[in-house]
């Protein structure tokens, strides 16, 4: 007889002590929009990802073959041409073959505190069908980490996560005793799945990124399977692990 | 102009640090079981409820006057007469006129961690309306803090805070910036309302109570309205502010 895989949802870093499992595929989710910005970039064409936790480290690595990117608070840091943004790394000449060195607000964080899992992944809407896949195919424990904002939950992360969980849940996965996050997130995504954008209108960081004028960039991030990348953390380099579309 | 009094919600003891606003009243619910505990002692005759975190705390005082309770892991802590079943209050000779002193897994490791809020009081759905009606009379912010599960979140604590955010919302209190916890919970309430009792049967702490033959004590908890005592904590101890029905 074989065991059925787990799967957990920490809702936010700040619980990851707490939800922590050395056995289990950690998958960092921040929809707005780290874990979308990743994808992108290696949909189309950058070799891989280095998340860095601080700006100073970012800052060490030299201009020749790296694209430094720092987000703060939803903007751009002053003095760094790319954020978090995933369509600035959509048809871009200027990144393809390169290394793109990241920090962001919520999402590099949470990459951070994982970084020591058994095996660390990244999830968004954009690759959630391969990283399903994937995922099937390890048959190990996957503990869906979001990113949150600043500690707190959000409801995109949360979101995704639900419709993850449904996914594996469809697929074998079972969920284990202390489930109650699993079951919220799996709640909100039943009621959000018929139109997610308006469901997350109220959310905060919804309108957060709405007064920076980034509407465009929220449509982007809740768009499905338009790549089949699965970034895989392996030497401190998110690189994809599936081939692209 | 008058400002709308904010309504926030913490959905487990780890994250208050995180949330915490000293200008809150902040209310504790652990609907399964200790507040609503708190709330039927009240209402059936004891004159207070003394929140203690440690079991050794709890064995300090007399016995002439307390009744010392204790519970972990949904059971009662061996050589103690009471744990935190509200049944074991209600129509009980021996309890009339006396000091609880309580000690639980979560809800008074909860009222621990927030003892130094601007008020601290007690919520379960046998209380709702009357809290409700006691807030709005307040006037100030609110936070609602779940005991959760050992610092996890849990669904019953949720549901309750957002269906006490639903009411305080109706009747003139406003979220703040940061409100995916709140928007959570009430999508979680809107979604259970209906029959909360099957709602809840997936959850991990009514799968515990239920092995444990406290399917009593779990229907009894989701009544609604059943008193109106306000247990506001005062130097230490649980007293109702309210005059009983």
């Amino acid at each position: 007889m074989t065991t059925s895989p787990v799967i957990r949802i920490c809702l936010t870093p700040a619980l990851y002590p707490i939800y922590r499992d050395d056995n289990s595929i950690v998958v960092v989710v921040d929809i707005f929009r780290a874990t979308s910005a990743i994808c992108t970039a290696l949909h189309h064409g950058m070799t891989s990802v280095i998340p860095v936790a601080a700006i100073d480290e970012a800052k060490n690595f030299p201009g020749n073959g790296y694209i430094i990117a720092a987000e703060r608070g939803g903007e751009v840091v002053a003095g760094f041409a790319y954020g978090n943004s995933p369509l600035s790394y959509r048809n871009n000449p200027e990144i393809v073959g390169k290394k793109l060195v990241l920090t962001t607000t919520n999402g590099t964080q949470a990459i951070s505190a994982a970084k020591d899992a058994a095996a660390l992944c990244v999830g968004a809407f954009s690759n959630i069908s391969a990283l399903s896949s994937w995922l099937l195919n390890q048959q190990k424990d996957v503990m869906i980490l979001c990113a949150g904002w600043k500690n707190r939950l959000n409801l995109e992360d949360t979101i995704f996560a639900g419709a993850l969980t449904r996914m594996l849940l469809n697929q074998g996965f079972v969920l284990d005793i202390d489930s109650d996050a699993a079951l919220t997130a799996i709640t909100l995504y039943e009621q959000s799945k018929e139109n997610m954008y308006r469901f997350l209108e109220p959310s905060s960081h919804r309108q957060r990124l709405s007064k920076l004028n980034l509407e465009k960039d929220i449509e982007y991030c809740l768009q499905w399977d338009t790549t089949s990348v699965v970034p895989v953390l392996m030497n401190g380099e998110l690189k994809n692990v599936l081939s692209k579309l």
